[in-house]
């Protein structure tokens, strides 16, 4: 790997954005040139400041890519961190305003990590418009883009065959930020999560672009494809920092995508986020020769999809243009901690 | 991924290459088109049959790259699978040789799988060699080459920051193959152990390798490197299909190898291999933000070796040219199966 510095641009400051910020300020060979957010109340603060660091990072959040790009300080940014949104719709043209600008990006976008089969036409878009402005589009995170699809998939390599795939993912909810808590119906009665979930605004975004990522790798068909969303309530009351659930109430969700051949099961991903999950914790099992059981333990989904964003920065910076996956480059690995950071 | 044929020379009909050759045979879009052992018992017979198939596969075992080369048989080969030496002196010229035929490769030499700092020499004329030859050279396996040294370094990329790695692996031989069992000192006095030992005659080969390719990947310094091998001693008598063990005699080894900075271990890995072995599994501990540990059951080493190789053939071939290691190619994934094999 080349030792060159990356310049990084900030583009969104939530709760992921200014946690990428505040780690990228620490890497050695790293260094935040510029910063975006459309939050009026964020507008002209110092980048540090708005990310929660208490020092100044010298660059102003500005309104748009347009804004920086007229600032002159996008010239030579090598890779845009983008954390905005999770669909792709919503995400399409801030990411082909940066490609524009000749930045690489490391997106958060869910829909972005394995898009080729959910949004084959933006996917095609974003991959011809990367490959004629010569940079490379990544969507990564911890989930989708590593525990629940690549980490399988590159476990895989072990298998002389492999009949069966099952990923599980366990998340306590309860020490986690209000915004993951309200987004899996922590404190919602039954009826309000059922009318929410039939609407499609309950359940984790990713999820099939995991399976369908992982099914992609492996050449298996994807004609039945299932889903299911469900509550999971509480037996007894409970308490969080932010919410109160009655007992009946929600606690968090469960939910599972999966594919059938020939009616029977061949890989299923569950995802279960609640309050007081009782052995949260991340399970690969691989049905094949030799049968492999791997079990994660300590991953933090805040944290880990912050790490991964800044990780895999020269991973993109060095890929061949176009849109990718995490399947399609290099393991990304730790960047190196600025000296006394 | 290109779906285009793979057309494979075999390259030494041991354990492992035997091995090879049967779940080459049995997986799609890859086809057996040449095979090389020096041993004169195999010269002349069927690759199949050589390979313990009950089918005949149509290609003649010969006696080395340059009669395969005369026969025109390399001439579309798109890859070896190369199983002879664990030590990089004694393959070197195989390597440059089946290189000059114009083959990618992919190799269970142990030395070859992280080359660079302890035969820099060699990598570095191989990686000129390949890349005048336009092929990628890659050394793997499941240990050194997977499960101890590139799985730990992708697991990094969850991490905002890693402290310290320990990476343990624990393998029960009472049920493998008598040259694995012979090769960790079964049954030996431990005075003989200790002889051989200091001779360098025992222990694993790779465990550096493995040590030194997480350091390179991570930018952690080496210069502090520590190595211990001891036997692990019977206390009752042990008897496996192949060898039998007085209690006081050795069951097998424990062999370390780890880094130090400012005096305290930062990276270890251990490594037991003994009849008997209690727990056997793989364990990888990141101590780390957030710390993560992960736990690998199943893995059995030369079906995972064999499948480790075959299934690496994709990426080789689409590989730029050079000497590789697994830490920069993409993800290697199980390797189709054919319908009906």
């Amino acid at each position: 790997m080349t030792n060159q510095q990356i310049r990084v641009v900030q583009y969104g400051l939530g709760a992921i954005g200014t946690g990428v910020v505040r780690l990228a300020s620490r890497k050695a060979g790293m260094r935040i040139v510029g910063c975006v957010d459309v939050n009026p109340d964020l507008i002209g603060k110092d980048a540090g400041e708005a990310a929660g660091l208490d020092q100044a990072l010298g660059v102003p959040v500005l309104g748009s890519i347009e804004e920086l790009a007229r600032g002159g300080r996008d010239e030579s940014a090598d890779v845009a961190f983008h954390c905005t949104g999770s669909h792709l719709q919503e995400v399409h043209e801030q990411l082909v305003e940066i490609v524009r600008a000749g930045m690489n990006i490391v997106s958060t976008c869910e829909e972005l990590s394995f898009p080729r089969r959910r949004n084959p036409q933006i996917a095609a878009q974003i991959d011809a418009l990367a490959r004629e402005h010569d940079v490379t589009v990544l969507g990564t995170g911890i989930n989708p883009g590593f525990i629940m699809d690549t980490l399988p998939v590159a476990l895989t390599a072990m298998c002389a065959d492999v009949r069966k795939i099952r990923v599980s993912r366990i998340v306590d909810v309860g020490t986690r930020r209000r915004q993951l808590q309200a987004k899996v119906g922590t404190g919602m009665s039954v009826d309000e999560f059922q009318r929410r979930a039939s609407t499609g605004r309950m359940g984790h975004i990713g999820l099939q672009e995991s399976l369908l990522g992982i099914a992609e790798a492996l050449g298996w068909p994807t004609d039945d494809l299932h889903h299911s969303l469900e509550p999971v309530i509480a037996h007894a009351p409970l308490q969080t920092e932010f919410f109160g659930i009655p007992a009946g109430h929600v606690a968090g969700l469960r939910e599972r995508t999966w594919l059938e051949q020939d009616g029977e099961e061949v890989l299923a991903l569950e995802l279960q986020m609640r309050v007081g999950a009782p052995e949260p914790g991340d399970t690969i099992v691989l049905d094949g020769t030799p049968p492999v059981t791997v079990k994660v333990d300590g991953v933090q989904g805040d944290i880990s999809t912050q790490a991964i964003v800044v990780n895999s920065a020269r991973r993109v910076v060095e890929a061949p243009p176009g849109l990718a996956t995490m399947m399609d480059i290099p393991p990304v690995s730790l960047a190196p901690t600025a000296a006394g950071a």
